[in-house]
């Protein structure tokens, strides 16, 4: 079924990298790097959005939790639903760091704790 | 924390596509091509599998549940426990068919009823 919105549920995940990320104000302020996926299950852990340019911050990457991203067809983008201010002090990580031996969880369980999304594992 | 064979459970959506996909006696049968992700939920709705050179049918695709697909490090790539003749006989589509008005839905369940995979929405 389409959504209220006129779009489908169904997404391929080919298509999501390189998308633009705006803030609850309209501004750009990144793109979406990349998903990381649970293996063991059907879940999307977070995703990787990369918001240097506008933070200033250079090669860092954010986790941020997938049902916290909101596509706007008008904006040919997804909207992150928060302040500048709440962005800055999101944690960052290194690319590297996200599929590291402890399979992701703890970077998981931060980014959620971080955008109040509530965990359903 | 690593699982038994010593993976971690992060993956990149990004280092998905192109992977190989072997049946269960280990004959290369094709590859990975994308995921379809719901977009309402932290759900991987399937994964699309490309069988074309093994059967003979062109281009087009299967719906592969996540879960049926068994990464293997010495193999490189992902086994599907299953024989040749199962896999003739599964559900084909082509690219567009996964992303369309329905949102993927229907092709979600009827490939989790084809591959006998339990459904946890």
């Amino acid at each position: 079924m389409p959504t209220a919105t006129g779009h489908t549920t169904a997404i391929a995940a080919s298509k999501v990298s390189g998308t633009a990320v705006f803030d609850m104000k309209g501004a750009k302020i990144g793109q979406l790097e990349d998903l990381i996926l649970d293996k063991t299950s059907n879940r999307i852990m977070f995703a990787i959005v990369s918001f240097g340019g506008f933070l200033g911050i250079g090669e860092k990457y954010h986790s941020v939790p997938w049902s916290v991203l909101d596509y706007s067809k008008e904006k040919g983008g997804y909207i992150v639903p928060m302040t500048k201010e709440t962005l800055e002090k999101a944690p960052t990580y290194a690319l590297g760091d996200f599929t590291k031996a402890d399979g992701g969880s703890a970077i998981r369980d931060a980014s959620y704790d971080y955008y109040k999304v509530g965990r359903d594992w």
